[in-house]
């Protein structure tokens, strides 16, 4: 654990390619696929649900359905055809998820929580719950990876963005720093963007994609800034509040 | 090869364990270690080097010497015991690379060079040749993978200010287009620092590890811009001009 009287370090981890590069059992992670799964889990969350179980292949996904589990599952944004619901914020409605436990298998993000499991805590963060998990942060007083889920492994602009601002705002805070070139350069590109955010995205990869594929009625909910106080963090095999 | 009435593709590639997602055998792969061994190759031709033969490791390096060759080598910034050189552009003097084969072996940016090597074409990038990089770019034709060479697999901000002011000029000449959101990151990060380099890079990892070493004397020729109109280019298992 870190000492009482040294500044806490904030390392951003841009692609799951690159985190067996930042990972450290002592650390917090902090896991981000704004676009949208980890935006969905806070969602559900919000409207109720009791846990989410993340899986990381299909076929994991499949057999939970057919034990009578409700099942979200997509693979490039599509929603795939066993499962109940998809990866939009929008489908985890407290009609469907209040006080169920979900399954939950995307194409980034439910993977980045997995490979994180090995962390001292691993949390759950969207634009959503942003000063609530820099508050929880702060109070854990350890490091911090910021666990940026990407797409297939890229970089992904949107995950960036909520890493700078998580680190921005740990650092204006006195009690966190950085000597991580991935954590000054998403801090910079916050400064660039946050003003507009959704001006800013207009040129990320996945903005387009969630567009070709006419899923993006979710952008601005998910650049939506502290909608709720709560923080998902991963316990054991399931992700609970 | 691209079509002639399309515009060309920019990627950028923050580490060497991302290589693999943006390798293309039809694109010209330009390899960037800005501090240093990129802007070293490109100082040893400016100063009569007639070939530099890249080695991954340092008991290939170490089997060169004893061969007889001149054998540039450092690993973390420092001198190997066995070489005549170390990682500084102000190791290759006249004096010691004119009419020269020069055997190097660094942390990152040798290794970058071999792994690109199934590329259409690998270049040899620093800011002394920035213009030059870019005029034979666009001369090329083709889609550009920018391959920074980070530290150690990780993301590095000098590196990545390099591939952004390239990219930036590509763009601005009318005939590139990009897609890849680690090319949007470069070029936003360079459009922070370009007013003033050497104080945006204080922040970078590497500016400390070489100061701390007392290695930064190299930091102002590192970052001056367009000393040379050398670009040079691998061939082989060589790198030549």
């Amino acid at each position: 654990m870190d000492t009482k009287d040294t500044k806490h370090s904030i390392e951003v981890c841009f692609s799951p390619a690159l985190y067996g590069l930042h990972h450290n059992p002592e650390s917090v992670v902090v896991v981000i696929d704004v676009l949208r799964a980890t935006t969905a889990i806070c969602t559900a969350f919000i409207n109720g649900a009791t846990e989410i179980i993340p899986v990381g292949n299909t076929e994991e996904a499949r057999l939970y359905k057919q034990k009578g589990f409700l099942v979200a599952a997509e693979r490039d944004g599509n929603t795939l055809d066993f499962a109940d619901l998809g990866n939009s914020p929008f489908n985890f409605t407290p009609e469907i998820v209040a006080n169920k436990s979900i399954v939950y298998s995307t194409t980034n993000g439910t993977q980045a929580i997995n490979m994180a499991s090995g962390a001292h805590k691993v949390l759950v963060a969207a634009f959503l719950n942003l000063s609530a998990i820099c508050n929880l942060l702060a109070a854990e007083k350890r490091s911090v990876v910021l666990f940026c889920a990407g797409w297939k492994n890229k970089f992904s602009l949107e995950d960036s963005l909520l890493a700078g601002a998580i680190a921005e705002k740990l650092i204006a805070s006195g009690t966190f720093k950085t000597e991580c070139d991935s954590a000054h350069a998403a801090m910079d590109l916050w400064s660039l963007a946050q003003s507009n955010v959704l001006d800013y995205v207009e040129k990320a990869a996945q903005r387009h994609r969630l567009r070709s594929k006419q899923l993006d009625d979710v952008l601005e909910y998910c650049f939506s800034v502290d909608i709720t106080e709560i923080v998902p963090v991963v316990a054991g095999n399931k992700v609970v509040i």
